[in-house]
């Protein structure tokens, strides 16, 4: 049968999966990223888990595979700061060394941009972003039928964009960044400005900024904490706000919001929307941009994504 | 001789010239855009204008149009606020059926983009803007080598992404755009904010909001006037803000200024640049992303660009 390999190199885990030419994944298996000594210890691991996951009846076509910090000409990883690695490290090379077959690298972000592009909720788009709300905020942008990087790769930072002047610190050195307001961080840190400026009761109070989590606020809105919800709301002005100029810069078909804080639902999408609609441009309005959650599963976009390498 | 007919349809004037493969311009006319009762009006003064431009011994390849409100698939203009218009006119049919040649039309802001990528200051890169720095701020993008207009032809709207939350109202219906920052009405409002927040004695003092232009203020400010070089100082960060955005979506090789504030020099230039590598992320700071004023005449680059319809 023939399969390719798909690789997402995360810096808590490494994902593998066998995946069919329409996108089925006939099976799976990881390893702890963080765990690795550097990086010859990672292939170690990476050859072992192929060795496993492929076994004799597999007819492997190919090896895809998304990174933090991959540099997509070279196809090496430079200087990425959640991976145990040396500066450089020699994927491509070394995979086809061992493997004899085509291996291609691409960005994290651009995998699960090709993931949801050819197997998920923008199957067949010329003009869509993937925005992955996590701990941080990640974007795919595809424009003219083309995952758009810029002239070195360092593209479609949708995450770094100044929506505050004089915003809130971001780990980037920039004030403001959307980063700061729209991921699961900047939810918490929403409910701790919150907690500062408002008088509302909140079970949120009793917790520490170290031992909050997204999931607190969330569990706390469900349950109608008014400074829970709140704090949704304004996530969602800040990221409707956001839509509209990446609606105004790219005018794309869809914009698809995946990561745990997309899967807040309503609580989410409801104080977007309405946020949007305000803020779009006239020939925006009526709802004329898309927002849509993700297809796939969120663990499963960057692997799709890395079979669509092999694929297409 | 073999030349390509370019037109610049503009609010106030209509601009012909005929161009060759190189991009020289060999004859040029134009006629008054506003002074026309409808496009029949206009057609008449176009056919006109070209019969005498063209004469026996030029034989005519093609014409190539930029003109705001284009619909670049339809070949029409529709609904444009500043052209003396019907809301819907077959422009390139009407052209096509009158002289049998290939006629094409693009937005303005996309043909003076044309011109720039194609006879001026961004010959062959793959990944550059173009703003237009006038009465607003105009916008063209090329990202992987193509021009980006999102899907239905309605992106790169540069001049309308928030750059201040509840920031300056704008024609375009939201507040804090770019262009009521950035351009010559843009400044102008900056120095009107100083005269009213500041205590600084200035000639500008004396000038009505209707009569002051952005040229009292580029005079005032190489008289050594501390409000007017302020107002240039403040644009200057705004705008080199704006521009470390931009290179965080599309990192281009260079970003082109023209129109009428992008020819201030210095003045402009040396706060943009100052406040682009403060905002800049990291691995856009040294200086990394070019800015870089126009190479073309203000007037030309538009029909260099309808030309350049034809030619490339």
């Amino acid at each position: 049968m023939q399969l390719a390999l798909g690789i997402d190199i995360g810096g808590t885990s490494t994902k593998l999966a066998l995946i069919d030419a329409a996108g089925h994944i006939t099976a799976r298996s990881s390893f702890s990223t963080s765990d690795r000594a550097d990086e010859h210890d990672f292939f170690r691991h990476l050859f072992a888990g192929i060795a496993e996951l492929v076994g004799d009846s597999v007819e492997l076509v190919g090896i895809g595979a998304g990174a933090p910090s991959a540099n997509e000409q070279q196809g090496t990883i430079e200087n990425a700061a959640n991976l145990p690695f040396s500066p450089k490290v020699e994927f491509c090379k070394t995979l086809r060394e061992r493997y004899n077959l085509p291996v291609t690298l691409v960005k994290d972000s651009n995998a699960s941009t090709l993931g949801e592009w050819h197997f998920g909720a923008a199957k067949g788009m010329k003009n869509f972003l993937l925005l992955t709300l996590g701990t941080g905020l990640g974007c795919g942008i595809v424009a003219n039928g083309m995952l758009l990087g810029g002239e070195y790769g360092h593209g479609g930072e949708a995450g770094h964009i100044c929506v505050q002047p004089h915003g809130r610190a971001c780990g980037c050195g920039r004030l403001g960044c959307t980063e700061t307001y729209v991921s699961a961080t900047g939810l918490k840190r929403t409910a701790f400005e919150l907690m500062a400026t408002t008088m509302h009761d909140s079970p949120l109070r009793s917790l520490s900024y170290d031992a909050m989590s997204a999931r607190h606020i969330y569990e706390a809105a469900l349950s109608g904490d008014f400074l829970a919800k709140k704090a949704f709301a304004e996530t969602g002005e800040v990221l409707g706000r956001a839509l509209a100029d990446m609606a105004a810069w790219f005018e794309p078909a869809a914009i698809v919001l995946s990561g745990g804080l997309a899967m807040a639902g309503d609580l989410l999408f409801v104080p977007t929307l309405d946020s949007l609609e305000r803020h779009a441009l006239a020939f925006h309005k009526g709802h004329k941009i898309n927002v849509i959650p993700s297809a796939l599963g969120e663990n499963d976009a960057a692997l799709l994504g890395a079979a669509a390498l092999v694929w297409k």
